[in-house]
């Protein structure tokens, strides 16, 4: 207790090193929400080894599971140290190395235990046992978006303002969900859009979405940033089944060709190449917390935090070549071995456009989930724009959308306006909470509400869906057909 | 409570059938809010009593009734149990058979008295009265739409969007509500839309709804999964008192014709064929809740729990023939000896005009009350489609709307528009709550709040309703008038 | 404590009646927020007089002003007795008669003193003290509208969607605000728009409006149901002070004859007849809560409840002669002896224009505060409809406007799109709060508010005010033209 | 003790030098919460000297740190002696004289420590922090807006209505973000607006300012209300920094005169004449808190209570010359040494024409922060109208804006729609919460979210920011380009 009087003059910041000193009876340090108690002479009605245990810790979970939070207002002021410093706070993520990481489960927040995977019914339920479960850090890397979040609610808000035309008197009993993407067989209209670091949330991370949808008929999408080697992935794919590979070019070029000659070699249909971030989006959820050492087995890629804070999203990006141009694509293309290239990230038609004339087999129209430049708009609408500037291009690519779709009557939306097919990504992270089981379940739901929202729109074959079936009026005064303003004659002088 | 250590280590998940076992003095569980109480040496400061009663058993209406939850802080983490698995409790409705049931009023959850009918002065106090005194699950499946409920609030938000104008200084002493659909007269231009299994909200059930309509002068379609007997529900109507049935077609198509010549017999006087639901919605309100093994008397329909849930909308739904077509309609006429057919689901103009040349007598205009398709436009929209793509189509068939309808001037804008008629589905189920005089009373409270919105528009007789009464403006930019889409030209190529 | 036992078993209403006859210690029930409470053998910490003071009586607002509410879980269950009948319960403003109600004041709820009356700096101050301090029924019948708000919320919203455009370095230090109404020179481009029983709110009721009115040279329009006689009110008023008078014509039209006569005699200077009122609208609120036995001391309407409820604005309505159309305004005028006639209520352009037909000299565009026909226009779109459909109008009579103006803004925008003045209805039931002295105040804050608008849209004379400082495209595409439904060309057959 | 009784009757409103002459054990008053309770016989559980320590003041800060609000419930209703005069408090900011002022911290709240500045990553972190820390004056002054917020909320809103459209595969790794105003360089295309009296916030205020902007190449436009002198600012800056000077005329010209010619012989390189301010708007918030008596330095206003309130945004305002108009610029362009001259506050394209004609250098597109006119659009919308009505003039003059620029992205689009630069005012309030480094660190945030959004939107240098990139569909609408209305045609006919 000898300490006491040095440090509460310090009152305000605290670090948590600081902390843990005060870690037995009589010297009794506790962080509750942020707050550092001092409990070294406190009487706990339910005896002094309910606050020993937990001396020199972090014990906000086991006092919110317990207390509501109005009952601190009963001790002393002397008794408030000072604020924890967060930064100070070790990552709840911290694995030494990822080797390590692999053989022990990603620890849950205590007392949220995870309701049975068959009562959740809807990709919503995912993302809310998701919340309640992620490590904070966690799940603000996989659900934040850029700044304020304009374009993230905007990708799942235009689904509700495209009205579907359903007819009736129709024989739906027999449906059809298959499709073709880039020539391999889907069970159903979409695909797994690729998302980064999948071991955050469960240590089986990428092979568990790898072998879901094997066993569904889905195709993957590997990101640069997966938390497990490109190889172990594919290995857990089931014979023949086809995945696809997420390209962040490297400034060390060379790297990169590595890449692509090792994902010729391992059987990888066709290179997504992200196009809409240069550099990576203002994700300020995730900036927020500290991230931890976090390495990508593919890209190589360590997360650590630097002066601007601990985003995952931006410091796992600092290898990414900003330099990247058309002409690269010849380059990407030859280091594939030929493999098909499509562009992921395109945001206006005028790009859908050069896209085609540069000779990719498809373009994944797509803001990036929200996560690189806000206040764009949600694929959608570029989907719409196309059909309004360059009709043309639908005979020339496939055209790919993702952003915000969360349920069956999203994908036949998409599909009836022209999308080859969908891309899915936040409800894989969310779905491996249950690993394997949780993706094919996920596949299932989107599978089955695909279906029933088909029966109830009268069709019977995802080849008949077509645009008559979406009024799309109240979106229609959104969508620009020239990369020209419409009404704005000024155009920028280049500075001399 | 030797049996204590063994469950303290299985934490979170225990089945109801587990805490009954635990129902004494000394070795007393309770279930409170989903969570699973060891209160067996809690000492109740109101008498060990007060906690007994309720060992073994869910006591969380009597302790909400009384106390804040903030008081189960108080207890001691060993005292809490776990979570009660939900899947295990018994349904709160769970009749053996229909027949004993019909014996005993469903129990309303204690401690929510209903309060008196004349104090209930608009439909929504009948909504705010059922959320507090039916089942849960009775609620759910009343109450519930699909999937992100985007039709269902259209559904009512649409009459706010339609601005009446009223014309002033005209003698409005004496008004005239009073319609004839199909012929058959109406005290006013509404009648009962079809609602499934009333007999979960009141033992008279859709008993109770034919005797109000009765001495109302009011209209009853009779669904295809009501509870008792079609004949029962005929014989319980005034001599000559008209009715309709609706038909969900069963796959077994003898058991249709079976209950269409039943019908003929019993002297209904139309049918209403559903066409919006060849596969039910997807109500996820009502999967959530476990469903009883309810029956319905006409159908046979059995509602059980299946891996997807509990929803007794989907489940009732099974016998359902969705493979139903337009060719279908002549066989339907056939087999009810010739008469009237109303087409339930009308969604789009295109539609409305097929079922003109197919030679029926109405359609009812309807997204299913928001339970089928998410997403479709509220029926008012139909309508006005109707105008701007087929309006020689009200000169053809009688043209009905439901969805919504809440208030007199709901009612007052779809006459003016042109219906003949607006069904009222939900709130019959939340009327009788207060059996045949709920359902008067929302007879009156309709017609009263027509009358006056008659007599502030300016018009004493429903025939003198007309479109220039209406400012459609703020949804007119959303009316297509035809299934092609107005600007994209694609077309979809049918799979070989 | 005899009946103890018999009344536990009929647990849920009890008549207030009933509460009042156990008043005594041993014998004590009391009313709290609705519950009726057995507290005989409690025992308050502060001592037994705190509770027997309130035995049989409503302890509400004593309780809520010392107690959170949860502090009733502490209580056992036998102590709570029931709910309280709220139809049994005395009005609170119940004066035997007028002439006794004058000699005292309402009572304002305890507990909650007014603010001084120079910290009230806008309208809305005033009504947030209404609704602390006014007894519920008098707050509910001042600030209810019709059923679903719709108009009521319009009101006050189309303001913000009306957008200023100023003008700058103007000289801007002199401003002129005012205006002729009828002829008459008023102060500010404002006047009182008739509301009824204003002495619910305050003892001098209608009287402290004329005073505060003479002093700020405003014009009062008195209500048919005001709450005192006519020349009480205009006696209050300076000599030479112009009053105007609402008008509801009496079923038993000699009744409105000698009103007439009288007003006539009296000087008034002109008639508002209400014409969008033949029948009162469904004020909700206001009949949720029972209506004491009020009278005008005009129209001699006597507010009591019947099994509707107890809508003071129902009751009091009726007297109303329904039947009044165009042909009677001659009538009207004959028995006035000549005076101008406005007719108040005009909701579409086609009725502005039958007025100017009909020769009446003003028009005062209104739906009633939001309280007659739900979902109709604000008059600021009535407005912009006239300037479409017959702008020769604003050169025949004289424009006025009401419902939902609370800010100089408000104002000032009424009179650029071509109003005379604004009527002000509501504000001053609220400010008579505070007497003559809150209606000068209310004066006030409106033409200062009205000063500083003008000023910084850089014009110094209300006369000098023009549409160009109003960007009205936020509400042009509501606006209608015409009567006929601009694309629905069905005109209905009127029945045989 | 002697003086209970009479106080007793005086319920309501207490002066709080009353409340300070109660300041001892057995004659105890506090405030807390606006409340004076009496707790002269109160024995608070931590002791008596918790509760004398506080005698005769207000100890809501210390209450409110320590005890939820509902712990007073538990006081007997004599303890509760009335309201305190809110009137009656010492300005929280009471400096006897600005010398004084400068030499000691304007006092933050108690118990609301700062975060670190590393923490705040955004511009709303800043306001977050502020709210928290300041005092409720200098919030209420630096934050709040005119009457409704109308204006306040557009102009953040509006920057969500316009929607980016990045261009891909484009080398973006060399940015470019300087630009020259009126000739004088900018590290990037923004700068300080002028905002009143920044030492309310600290002690610093506008010298911080100018160091944080010497050190980041970013250029301060001082206020007339500037808290320090002229002179001291600017010596506050590096060698050749520019500055500019906004003004408010002073009724005494001569006034206005001398600072003119102080400015010119300082070397200050543009006046910024306010024209949107003959008067103060109304900001309630401000208002409604005491001012204490502050004055500026330069202008030598003084901030004292008046019978409206206490408005400091107001009563600063008392010596502008509400009489100036265009032909005074001259005068102003002489006296100020013929200094370039903008107009601050013009808010149509019809001003921005004859501001043009006038001969000015620049104009501030500007509604004054919201704090001005209630219900003006945002500036974003005039330099919109400007393009559809007067492009020319953007040839003419250099065209700024300003008004709820937070981030980088609304930077970027009034750059790409023709703006030379961006003002940012209150955010600079809330930066010097951290002194001359949070100035510093608000330019780096806006730099560098500025950099990111010109990368992911593909281009390099802000020279080539254009139109097409903003897809202005959704405010549109709202683009009025003439001065006369554009269907009314009715004009006023000035008062003879």
């Amino acid at each position: 207790m000898a300490s006491t009087g040095s440090e509460a003059s310090s009152r305000h910041l605290i670090s948590f090193q600081e902390v843990q000193k005060h870690d037995q009876e009589g010297d009794c340090w506790l962080v509750v929400n942020g707050q550092v108690l001092d409990l070294s002479n406190f009487e706990h009605p339910g005896g002094a080894e309910i606050i020993i245990q937990h001396a020199g810790s972090d014990a906000s979970t086991a006092f919110n599971r317990i207390h509501a939070p109005g009952i601190l207002k009963g001790l002393a002021p002397e008794q408030f140290r000072g604020d924890v410093d967060q930064s100070s706070i070790p990552c709840p993520v911290n694995p030494k190395d990822l080797a390590e990481a692999e053989s022990k489960e990603v620890p849950t927040p205590e007392g949220h235990p995870k309701p049975p995977l068959h009562s959740l019914i809807a990709l919503h339920d995912f993302e809310d046992v998701a919340r309640k479960t992620y490590s904070a850090k966690a799940y603000a890397f996989y659900s934040s978006g850029a700044t304020d979040l304009v374009s993230l609610e905007a990708n799942s808000q235009v689904h509700k303002r495209l009205l579907l035309r359903p007819r009736v008197l129709r024989n739906v009993r027999q449906i059809r969900t298959s499709r073709k993407i880039l020539g391999f067989n889907s069970s159903a209209p979409f695909f797994v859009s690729p998302t980064a670091m999948a071991k955050l949330a469960h240590p089986d991370g990428e092979i568990a979405i790898a072998k879901g949808c094997g066993e569904k008929g889905i195709i993957q999408t590997i990101s640069t940033n997966a938390s497990f080697p490109l190889e172990d992935i594919v290995a857990a794919g089931l014979p023949g089944q086809p995945f696809f590979l997420q390209l962040y070019v490297n400034s060390e070029r060379s790297k990169t060709e590595e890449l692509l000659q090792s994902a010729h070699k391992l059987g990888i249909k066709a290179i997504f190449v992200t196009v809409d971030a240069p550099v990576p989006g203002k994700r300020e959820a995730d900036e927020r917390i500290a991230a931890g050492n976090l390495t990508s087995a593919i890209s190589g890629a360590v997360a650590t935090n630097d002066k601007k804070g601990g985003g995952l999203g931006r410091v796992m990006a600092r290898y990414i070549d900003s330099t990247l141009c058309w002409d690269d694509l010849a380059w990407i293309k030859k280091a594939s071995g030929g493999l098909p290239i499509v562009l992921k990230g395109i945001q206006t038609a005028a790009d859908a456009k050069k896209a085609a004339e540069h000779g990719v087999e498809g373009i994944l129209l797509s803001n990036h989930g929200g996560c690189s430049l806000d206040t764009t708009q949600p694929a959608m609408l570029t989907l719409l724009e196309m059909h309004k500037a360059c009709p043309e291009v639908f005979g020339q690519v496939e055209v790919y959308v993702d952003g915000g779709f969360n349920r069956g009557t999203d994908i036949l939306k998409a599909i009836a306006l022209g999308a080859t097919a969908v891309g899915i990504g936040r409800p894989w992270l969310y779905a491996i909470n249950y690993g394997q089981e949780g993706v094919e379940h996920v596949c299932d739901i989107l599978t089955d509400e695909l279906v029933t929202s088909m029966k109830l729109s009268g069709i019977t074959d995802v080849d008949e869906a077509h645009p008559g079936m979406v009024n799309t009026a109240m979106v229609e005064p959104l969508i620009r057909s020239s990369e020209a303003h419409p009404w704005i004659a000024w155009t920028p002088k280049p500075r001399l």
